[in-house]
């Protein structure tokens, strides 16, 4: 699914399963001569959840961009859905962070720099100078909040200070190499992606590729998922893998290994961009 | 998406795209308390088409079986609505084409047998003796109607008078290495699965590995669809391919094609018994 | 690598790494007019170790078989080689063991009768009478040797004093749901193949499709390995992955899942009868 | 495979095949305190052919890097062996080809910067002056060199004069949209590697994105190859795929096939950098 060329607005969805939901939502749109683009819907049977994104044109609607939340809960009270409405000219702000490795941040930048994302970087924030020098080749405002053991507790308050002073809706860590607090996640739920380099659940934690050359699997992979307070727990939104052989070192498990992280963590930014993600029950329902 | 357990019914629909189908579709199966399993719906922007697939549960529903058909032609007409309508307790009935080649055909009477497909196979036909034993012993009946250059004709029509006979829902050409007739293909339009082995559109017609080898290629796949009057050019329903390398004879290459063709058909014969495939403009949407 | 159709000789080698250890050994095979259809080797660095394997023509070969191995002891001893002879008119004996489920077994069976794998399977032993109906119409002998949670004891007395009569080479579990004990295990090291549902080392032990459901992983895997007196922890042959989604259930996790296992099982036996396994520090070498 | 940490030779040798091939090379390599790093050979059977890749450390060799060819070539003359010798400390020089889109560039300059490549980049040529910003922000030289369809002779003549100043090793052809010339190819036979924007041979020549759109392919792929005489039909170096449905437009396509190009071409232009290609028949065997 591309981003959509014209003006549109998302709902995301979810509450209990019943009879009725999609003809209801369905009907509130087409009430105000709405024309449907996207429409997914998913229902676990086994937790009796509902789950719906629904993406039409704008172009047409009778109803105001503003007037559309007010009266789609009078829809989704009845329901008691839980909902999110978004649209597609708001652009969204997404600050990334990242210690010494250069791999994903090259990735995100050329999908920033050549338009295959609509998406703003009001900054990128490392714990280290090394990628300075390529950040400001880009433009983007580079800050290095360093982080120690001793003062771990305040290079966090700047990180937030600053997070707080840019208002992104997102961030990233493009192997950001530090553990964040349970404080710091908090801020974010379900807004931080990170990208572990293992194919989760196996080899949580620090150097998978020196665990998963030990273990002599003959696949690795990596893993984005949003960060929880619990360490590379956190649900995962895109996993893929590569396959090796004996003849691969623990250098080359790590080389192979960069090519799927980012291609891994661009996925899942798309799909958070795009509005695509639903989380419950510390899993993602991803929807097209 | 697994077959349901419970006793349901598929809707699969498609016609020009404008507003409100998915509303029309939806309400009119509230309405008679319908609780919805699976809906999927796509558009076609660029052709303007809009495709559907929505099952819903029977146990509860306000209409009989029978009564469902006429009263959802109400709500079709006005959208020009095409539409088919299927009922999970009506077991499809799947008629089995093979040469000499068993690999196909053991894994499709693993499914049948371990219960993973609903199917009857009424029985197998074959343009050869080989395969008799195997069949037998699973206590389904084995047809050989012997092929030549010369009586090709009469070949098909014995066969096309088999069919008559078995009723099949629909036929798969496990390997069946026979081209078959634009009369016999029209009889079963979008009903005969065939396998290719190769990627297509590369390498259509006679021994694709030998040619796949001929020119290097570092991959190699399997393409199932539903065979057209144009040789292996039929709407593809799925493909999916294995790496080879130079050390990999043409030898090799059949074998390892072999394990890729068995899951493709598989994988195609599902979809179909399903009722998840829409075919236009000799393409599939595959609705899930 | 297909089976040679020559009269061949493998030879296994594992060593210190030093100067000179390929020109030996060619050097040996060169001297008697042998012809080499296959050579690998590889050296982990980081251990200091050398594997090999080469395959040559017998054809020619200034030798006899029984000549051979005397007249290697004279090259090996020198560099303390670790070292197997193998011949491809020795056709190896493999004994499979199956619980209740079959599509490993179904695998099997076409890969052994259409000749695929040059095999004989003398006998095929379950805890389960289930699937001796479909043995039985191959023609191998089924022995059901039931295993309770008080009896295990008596019951791995009972399989070990059959494959004692067997004299297999080596043996595989297709799906056999029991844990072997750490005396059943060491009779046979790095001779009995498992394939564990999961993509090891993560949800070892029992339901690992349900934990998968559990965790929300997007992709599932199998793999076949040695098995060692650890449980799921032994030398890793092949693994293979699968992607999934929400709507997967862990029936469908089950079925998909059920493609994987037997495709990276008969990928591990085919590797394990060519002779192209070598196991160090838990690990496996596969040589081509 | 990584590049050697030490100062190493490696051999690539063809000839046709016989009895002692691997003993003459290795026993020459032995004889002169030679410590293997890696050895793959390769017999194509049906053709007769051997291959061979040897790589061994300098270190402790007692043959002086300029004494090694002539030595080299007492042992190859009596097998009338076609061979390369190649030193680790010579850096290669790749000069790249690109157009408008920017995707493997990005790419290869991060594996350049990075060092995760030991590669010279002397100068990236383009028909477009579109690039030149990016490329000059990594200080590489940036030659616009336009292409119209009444100057193309001048233009190729324009690029073979900078190509004769730059001395390359090698040309990559990285989305670069102009056919050369059978004259300029032939300037540089197995030294330009190209990215074709399909999995080869479908969709040899233009617009194969929407061609395979059109096709209803469920699978789209990237083929990176030597530039021959014919467009499209050179040896394939690699290839490799992605998953598509019936949701993505042509412009997904593109999408998701750059992410599969860039893979392709940088895992070609990996194996070129370490010597690992062989080229015969119009095919390559790609030796470990």
């Amino acid at each position: 699914m591309n981003q959509s060329p014209f003006h549109s607005a998302v709902l995301l969805i979810s509450c209990p399963d019943r009879q009725g939901l999609v003809a209801a939502v369905t009907a509130f749109i087409a009430r105000h001569n709405g024309n449907i683009l996207h429409l997914d819907q998913h229902v676990d049977a086994a937790e009796n959840v509902f789950f719906m994104r629904v993406e039409w044109e704008l172009g047409g609607f009778t109803l105001d961009a503003a007037a559309i939340a007010p009266a789609f809960e009078q829809v989704a009270a009845p329901f008691a859905m839980t909902w999110e409405l978004h649209f597609s000219d708001q652009i969204p702000r997404m600050v990334v962070f990242v210690s010494k490795e250069a791999h994903c941040l090259y990735d995100i930048l050329y999908r920033w720099q050549s338009g295959e994302w609509r998406v703003n970087i009001p900054a990128i924030v490392s714990n280290h100078p090394d990628l300075g020098d390529l950040v400001g080749k880009f433009g983007i405002p580079y800050h290095v909040i360093s982080v120690n053991k001793e003062d771990k507790r305040e290079a966090e308050a700047a990180q937030l200070a600053l997070l707080e002073q840019l208002q992104p809706d997102f961030v990233v860590l493009a192997r950001y190499m530090q553990i964040l607090s349970e404080t710091f996640v908090a801020n974010f739920a379900n807004r931080i992606i990170n990208i572990h380099h293992s194919f989760l659940p196996a080899f949580v934690g620090a150097k998978p590729y020196h665990r998963a050359h030990g273990r002599g699997v003959k696949i690795i992979g990596a893993s984005s998922h949003y960060v929880t307070a619990e360490l590379d727990a956190g649900p995962i939104i895109e996993q893929d893998v590569v396959r090796v052989n004996h003849r691969d070192s623990v250098d080359d498990l790590i080389r192979k290994g960069k090519d799927v992280e980012k291609l891994v963590l661009s996925r899942a930014i798309r799909y958070h961009l795009n509005h695509q993600v639903l989380v419950y029950n510390n899993k993602t329902v991803i929807l097209g």
